[in-house]
């Protein structure tokens, strides 16, 4: 691109660095700041590194946080005995959204991945043996997405803790709800079938 | 969506301001830049607020400039009787991109457009008709995109010059080179039938 401008140009690059954005994407983008009123820029940069330079990490759970233990971590009112173990702050939200669980959190930061060059000592994994060692846990759920990594991750991790008496189970696999059985894959299909639940417990 | 931040929170509430970017694109960028070094962040928003702050338009095109008068129009190898009036800046990097215009531009900042509130006035209508005024151009060519909108501006454009003895031309609109006469539509190969040029030409 032939820039008339080496502010635009410096502008449209650092913006193309973040994932899924090109080089014209970037533009068309810098160039709607542009057209708006400078604040609104300054109120997203602002943002920005007001996140970057003060967030923090739960030191409980490792979630992403405003202060030292996250709300989730301090509500007194929650299940410390049941610690879900996920992958990053969006699964802590997709699973708060649903409402179902009143235990805490463990944030893993990632999933075992050596073609990606993360290892379990780039994880919190440690720090969730640690919480296990205790015995103030009762139950550890897995609930990573259902990879390769994934599966991996939840096997390294329950390796380590099944010689402490503790109850490890893992989130159902099986058909969405709405989704038609003709389009489920074999695998899924197959899960659901082997793990099924009694009639009267499925409502 | 339900955050375990204020920072994470007003920080994707930003992103997700720009076009084309929703709630969960945004905390998917801010996430990574999360995992990247500050600087990153701190380069970003540096090149945003340097550019809304200190970005100007050249004086005589109206392009985006670093400087009062652009590097186009204080080029003195270039023709500056031929204007080539362009909606934006993306339009001036696209055209200087293929080699073959040596003559100057001048930026409209939009097309007329009544339903988006875009009236001549909102344009840099007047300053063109300065310039045909002062008698020193000799061709205007009208090169927005295709659109009623656009063709509504250019037919602006002309009434307000036509008195002002001058050419006036419009890029052509034909088949694109390497495309199929099958796939094109018909107005398209309408025009292009209609305006056909000489064989010994079109090279």
């Amino acid at each position: 691109m032939n820039f008339s401008s080496k502010l635009l140009e410096n502008a449209v690059s650092e913006v193309s660095q973040l994932p899924g954005i090109g080089k014209r994407t970037a533009l068309r983008l810098v160039l709607h700041l542009l057209k708006q009123p400078n604040s609104q820029t300054h109120n997203l940069t602002k943002a920005l590194t007001g996140l970057v330079d003060h967030i923090k990490l739960c030191k409980k759970c490792h979630n992403i946080s405003d202060i030292d233990v996250c709300e989730i971590c301090a509500n007194t009112s929650r299940n410390p005995e049941i610690i879900c173990v996920v992958e990053d702050v969006r699964d802590v939200m997709a699973i708060e959204n649903t409402s179902q669980f009143k235990g805490l959190y463990h944030v893993l930061g990632g999933k075992i991945s050596p073609i990606e060059g993360v290892g379990p000592q780039n994880l919190t994994i440690d720090s969730l043996i640690e919480k296990v060692k205790t015995g103030s846990v009762k139950e550890v759920i897995f609930a990573l997405s259902s990879t390769i990594e994934g599966d991996t991750t939840n096997f390294y991790i329950f390796k380590q803790i099944e010689k402490y008496s503790i109850q490890t189970s893992t989130i159902a696999r099986g058909i969405a709800v709405g989704d038609e059985l003709e389009y489920a894959d074999e695998i899924t299909l197959g899960r659901s079938i082997v793990n099924r639940i009694p009639f009267d417990k499925s409502f």
